[in-house]
């Protein structure tokens, strides 16, 4: 009965060269939507002074090896202490024994990596498939993950960039330098996203930045900004206006997240709603053509957590 | 900003020495009773091959120093493999800035001692003052922690024991010689309760073992054995006969434990249950007679984890 590996995110950047999880992510989202997965609702805390939240995620596959349980808090008040906003944890336990297995001190940065890996998947499946360009909206972390993970899956050449804040967009733009791709920065939202076939929504935006009526067919967007009910990036008119809206989780979209606000608008139906492992499994049919609008929302799953967590876990355990 | 400390049982049990938690275990209820906590509902995983259950019980304090997520397994089959059945940690987070603090990996002892700590508060709140014998119920780990923080708290002079297996009473019996007290295995269960004035249920029976006829008038029964909506120790009767029914917390307890039972048996309603932390803040008033009967259901309150795991973050920062 060995101690649980204690890895902190220096440890962790050591191991990723070795963590491959594309196809273990498809088939988890896969398991999930066969209803193979357990995956009770997130947990939350939310804090007012200094504001913060705090999200639980937890589950496991049935007949898997670990259970999961993810910690990862937003205090965006410790920019000013110069601590990452982000911080948390990401725990492995056999799903035999409970015996802990590793945890991994990752300051939610693991959560960003595999937001970023089933944002590339979801863009990868719904897009249309020869697309060389993609809008990435906001200028924060996760905008670079969703860059990186798209361009490593799709055969992309440039990217466009649109943020509220031009300095953080040329920041961004440097900071994917290295993807050795053409990077612009758009000032004009709207114009933008009239010329782009993929976009994907990166902000913690309230109040919808992108309206129905700007997004052209064939259009496809994933929006991985919103994860709580208060935020929302698009239009709920358009989720009314997409010939598909794919969930990562339908019972947890139904509760936050673009479909969720689409909803209580009245702008969708649940029985419309199809789920990205129903797509990947091939029980339900993505796109079915270059025409179509298409829409991700992704609020993040616990299965997500746990092929991450298991793929480190493993990597670790063979070094 | 320093990395978390990891503790495992054998560092944290050198550590409770050094820990004393009656007043700030009260405090806590008190604040909790008050509405000066953030404690969502309890999250659970369950697993059906081989048979498991895991809680997570998370929240914080108002004005306090951290928040806490409790991870408390049970998996039975594991005393087969020469494991632990219980398994969990603890994990302490800075409330200012989400950094984690320390990972207390405890196998769910700290889970037991903060519920034999809070049990035997219960006990001394409403027991009558005056009495030298306590009844404990049950053989398992719970019956040990309740009899020793009953002696730690209350001048008594007797145990007294039932359970179901005489030869694990034999066990448990010989494992609390070091209280130097006198210690009786009683067999007949219905002429124990009979003469018993205070009485301590630990089991995880899941149909009532005690039943209303037996309790004379005077006793007082803290029920510690279920924290599920399943498990139920006590004969939902009792609880109407009852004068006062005391809950950890109440909106816990409405889905949980021995007054879940009682309300689904309608011999309770909501509106009669008080909460310990209002009897111990004197905003409610618990026994005022000594011939009333008294039950304490406790379910287990995350401020109760966030208690102790604070005193053992505090005993290592002082070492």
């Amino acid at each position: 009965m060995s101690a649980p590996f204690l890895l902190n995110w220096d440890d962790i950047s050591l191991l990723l060269g070795q963590v491959e999880v594309h196809d273990s992510m498809k088939q988890a989202f896969i398991e999930y939507s066969k209803g193979n997965a357990e995956i009770p609702p997130v947990g939350e805390l939310l804090f007012e002074d200094p504001p913060g939240e705090v999200h639980i995620k937890y589950g496991y596959l049935k007949g898997g090896s670990h259970y999961v349980i993810k910690i990862a808090s937003g205090f965006p008040n410790n920019e000013e202490e110069g601590i990452k906003p982000g911080q948390g944890m990401m725990l492995l336990f056999n799903i035999n024994t409970g015996l802990p297995q590793a945890i991994l001190v990752d300051e939610a940065n693991l959560t960003d990596l595999r937001t970023g890996i089933a944002g590339a998947i979801a863009s990868q499946t719904l897009a249309n498939s020869d697309l060389e360009v993609a809008t990435i909206i906001g200028s924060g972390v996760q905008a670079r993950y969703q860059a990186r993970c798209l361009v490593d899956l799709m055969p992309l050449n440039s990217l466009m960039i649109w943020a509220r804040d031009h300095k953080k967009a040329e920041v961004l733009m440097d900071d994917l330098s290295d993807l050795n791709i053409t990077i612009k920065i758009h000032n004009d939202l709207e114009a933008l996203v009239k010329e782009s076939q993929l976009i994907v929504t990166t902000t913690s935006a309230k109040t919808p930045i992108i309206k129905s009526d700007w997004v052209q067919p064939g259009t496809h967007i994933t929006a991985v900004g919103s994860d709580t009910p208060e935020k929302c990036e698009l239009d709920p008119k358009l989720l009314a206006k997409a010939s598909i809206v794919v969930a990562d989780s339908i019972s947890q979209n139904k509760l936050r997240g673009e479909i969720y606000q689409a909803l209580k608008a009245n702008c969708l139906s649940v029985e419309n709603l199809i789920e990205l492992g129903e797509v990947l499994a091939g029980t339900k049919l993505g796109r079915t053509g270059s025409n179509q609008i298409t829409v991700a929302d992704l609020t993040g799953v616990a299965i997500q957590d746990l092929v991450i967590a298991e793929a480190v876990y493993r990597a670790k355990l063979s070094n």
